[in-house]
């Protein structure tokens, strides 16, 4: 099985590299009769985009999106929907000097070996335009499930560096993630935030961060025992991103150092007289399969690898090199990763919900 | 897509309840020709087994596996391997009372909601002794990598509540995992890690814990991009193990707060001439696909929810309840998990070892 | 990916070979809820089994049943069903003088070449006995397609050798199949076919026959575009079979001699006012579609490649011998195949019926 | 699962409808290295494009074929490929008038009925202007098949109607076959079936028709017993074409007539001492797996359904009304569907040879 699908019933397939002609996606599976249009996409295309702040790598890329087959009249036909954006301002002379050797931390290394041939212009495959793809294909999904089944999905910085936002789960609204650059939607922990960002960008360095994701109105029964928990499916999404390291859901690494007293989530009558747990450490999910409840997890994104800063390493006969980036990297990857979370966390629900209504 | 079967290339499909017939697996894929009997695969089982020592549950289950074909003359014909253990010590009654409620942090409640009826004795499926299978699957796919490729899973504890162990990277023994029963090769920190868990079992409760892998002797170029990235695998894996809430690899989350020029693993010429990453925050892969070097990551591990102290939660009915358990559970499941963590490990590796070398 | 696993949503994998320690399957994905016990699923299995009557091998194997998860109270849970059958009067003495050589016909040779080892004992995985298993699977989907949609399976043998027997589609009862040993309605015919087989058996001969699949009741909208059309997939489980050298639906190779104005099934109002096809040459399907029309196929078996007569064949050295079976082999394969027809039939179905409701 | 992709380990997706923006298909999978551009493509889809000659229909479509992504420097990466082409000649108003209807045995039904909106303008995804996709991944199969492993698909058009071409199996060339515009390498034939095929079209009717399809120089040992037979993945590729109704594979249909004493193939030792069989009524399979034996099949198509001629049909309020076809349509499908048959058998041997690599 080559790598490039995502889902059983709602599958996803992503082609394209940084500077070969396009970068997009066949969704097969999407429900007929869904409106959909560009204009459903692009938004979510655009906070994932290049050059959208000072903060962010000044690289242009329009990433203008467009849907090929699969709408007809406006609405989804139930048939494969292709979607795609073309490459734009593609400087790859500016890569060429990296042929020789291989960059700290970077795929480089991984792909040739792999594959005997690399694509040297700006990571090729391994290049976080890839993510573009990700990101339409959820913004089908998250239409879907926002009008058929109340579904949303929120993600928002909570740490930069060793900034921590304290944010309250459930709380926080689109408006506020968008309210300023960095999508920590505490504004005083953003300042903060924007400040590391400048500091380090000015050094020539990078930083890492954590997305929190919130998943809003997910029905109980979703995940598939044993392999498919909803859990292990959100944590391949996320570590299937370019620079993650680490996923946590509920109480996650925390949880480790409690007691199952403290832990447990009891059960209890709401105020309409639904049984559901009162507390929430499992994240929204007790057996792989959704509780009804909040589904809360954290992604680690590790620094970028792209640095202003003079570094060494070897070139490919081994020899110690001198190696200086050109400068167009990102010096935190979280403002722009957190639509991607959105779309991952998606993709997963998405897929799962139709696989739960399959044995309805 | 039911969720009972992991891999494309080594496929394997796990069945059973506590409390029915049987629990076992159905392993399609294995190459031809390996040497295999149960005696190659009963010492995983016997290190996952309940009563196994005073800090585990004191159930008692035989776990005798039985090999009923694919296996020829003692070397595997390359057909499916089907392996089952029966079911023995079903003390069905114990759990009779809990029909009416849900545990606080059991999959009771999901389970009911998503299927309409529920195998209330002892948790059905979603039972740890479901993993019973996953450890025997695991430890053929163990046999192959070691015999073959010269792969290595070695899996310790690294954690229990809020002690630490400090254990350097790729110094630890298979012996030395095995010279305490909590798992944790060393032996100072064991100690400590025995006798809080003795406390917290004397307390009815129970407590978390981390169990750190270590795969070693990987080649490089494991790892489809860009969905199918071995850490992605690796945390999917990982979450998909009862009780697991959180996953990171090499650096993780710690690896937030550094710098990109930190962080970065530069590449230079080992003592052999070879080019490879000089350092490993990367944790063993890069863009998704091994790099040759150790593979290490982390699994958090949640308290047990089983507890033997008095807890409320409502039953069905929503009325509130005492609950007290039978204190057949284990105050930590850490020591057990190890075997599993490995089994998953080296399911992930065998998969993408046969799907790298259908491309070559 | 291995090929012992059938369907998507609802998932079987298969196992055993004829003479190791079981034969069965794992089925995953069967809705919740559906009674089930052995009993449902023996009938199907001794409709398959050797030795039924004289113009079967009189080999006498007993293939009962044994349901050992994914049952509780009498009800499917939604979890996995494993279902064997343990190996009983397994003569393997009598296959040994065949190590050296590779039979005629047989898949000796090819798998001895694909897996480097081979399982001689009475064609070990290739064997028609792995059958029994998509048999049981079969059954439990029949079962929950009738129960629950009023879809049933029809299959009768409609030739065997040159004998043709004449029987309108639609018109035939489960009674009139089971009306004689070569389970074809027609009784006259049946009689023709029946002295046909006994005198090839007599010569220590075989022979071929076709089997026609009706399946009735299914809904419009069944089939996935553009691969996996409905008989796209029934063609490749008819394939599947043992000894299965053709397949078509609807006019098949006849249909090509006709003219388009003769083969189009115009559309009109049924007696209730539904537009429907008025003619049903499609035999069921549009654009790999089901209509709510008959589904109607038809499958050629080869003649059986064991048999008792004389025949020359070369050993692994090239040096050519005798060879003479035992003498316990199906001199026509076809009415213990009906069953077998009827259960792929129902695997496709069943699939296609649970990935239809997905998208609901 | 939806059902636009096909393969396990060279995986294809395709995606577009006859008046969308493009059609085409992302390969995934396809292994590194090879060389690849445009002009290895586009031959095979002249030979399917329609236009080419005046027993096809007239409709005029360039399908001029771009790779996306995936190729750089002119070899592939390892990392998909997008191949699309763009529709023009799209005249939709020419099905504006059949918005009401439903054609006879189009798919027009069965689309409306599954999806609830259906795509008016030339049959929608059903259309076979989607096979254009098909032929444009096998040909890259055909290539990496040919370049690396000396593997070769020559089909061809053995019927028309009631003309049977006699063609001594293994004998073909290609020349021959491109020798006119039938695609009957037996010229006396040819004549008979472009003299029927222009009286079928001066009728404004059309014609059915058989593809034989050939594959040589499979080695031995492709294919997964026991549901991924090679026969069984042949026989789906075949009927999940458009217009196919029946599949056949060595002996076929007519092997059904025979004793097992005539249709048995020995095996005996070749002029260079190798043991092979010695007669191939097999078609080039045992067991689901190749023998290394010529692989031979027949392929049924119906008479297309579009015709000049007028029909009769209900319309969707169940009025009985006339219908004449523009006349754009093709008299007899069989000419331009043998390419297709050389893709999908491409296709078919292209994932079974990786997945047998994979295992070595």
């Amino acid at each position: 099985m080559p790598g490039s699908s995502w889902g059983h019933m709602f599958r996803i397939s992503t082609f394209g590299e940084s500077h070969g002609g396009a970068v997009g996606v066949v969704v097969d599976g999407c429900p007929a009769g869904l409106e959909l249009s560009e204009a459903d996409i692009q938004p979510e295309l655009d906070r994932r985009k290049p050059g959208q702040s000072h903060i962010t790598t000044p690289r242009k890329e329009e990433d203008q999106i467009h849907i090929l087959s699969g709408v007809f009249e406006g609405r989804t036909t139930g048939t494969p929907i292709l979607m795609l954006a073309h490459n734009k301002d593609a400087r790859s002379q500016d890569y060429h000097h990296l042929l020789s050797l291989y960059r700290p931390s970077h795929a480089d290394f991984t792909y040739e070996k792999k594959y005997g041939v690399r694509d040297w212009r700006g990571s090729g495959r391994a290049s976080a335009r890839e993510t573009l793809a990700r990101v339409a294909a959820g913004a089908v999904a998250q239409k879907y499930l926002r009008e058929r089944h109340g579904i949303t999905f929120l993600s928002y910085v909570q740490q930069v560096g060793s900034i921590l936002a304290d944010i309250p789960l459930g709380s926080v609204t689109m408006e506020q993630v968008e309210s300023n650059i960095v999508r920590c939607p505490s504004s005083s922990d953003a300042q903060k935030m924007i400040s590391l960002i400048e500091e380090v960008k000015a050094d020539g360095d990078s930083i890492g961060g954590v997305v929190r994701g919130e998943i809003r109105g997910v029905p109980v029964g979703l995940g598939d025992p044993v392999f498919d928990k909803l859990p292990a499916d959100l944590a391949k999404a996320m570590l299937s991103i370019n620079a993650v390291k680490g996923f946590e859901i509920g109480s996650g690494f925390a949880g480790v150092a409690l007691r199952g007293s403290e832990h447990n989530d009891p059960f209890g009558a709401d105020e309409t007289g639904q049984i559901r747990p009162i507390t929430n450490h499992a994240g929204g999910t007790l057996g792989g399969i959704s509780t009804g409840e909040l589904i809360h997890f954290r992604v680690a994104f590790k620094p970028v690898a792209t640095i202003g800063k003079r570094q060494h390493t070897a070139d490919k006969a081994g020899v110690m090199v001198e190696l200086e980036a050109s400068g167009r990297h990102d010096p935190c990857v979280v403002p722009r990763a957190v639509p991607i979370v959105d779309a991952m966390a998606a993709l997963v629900i998405m897929d799962h919900l139709l696989r739960h209504q399959a044995t309805r």
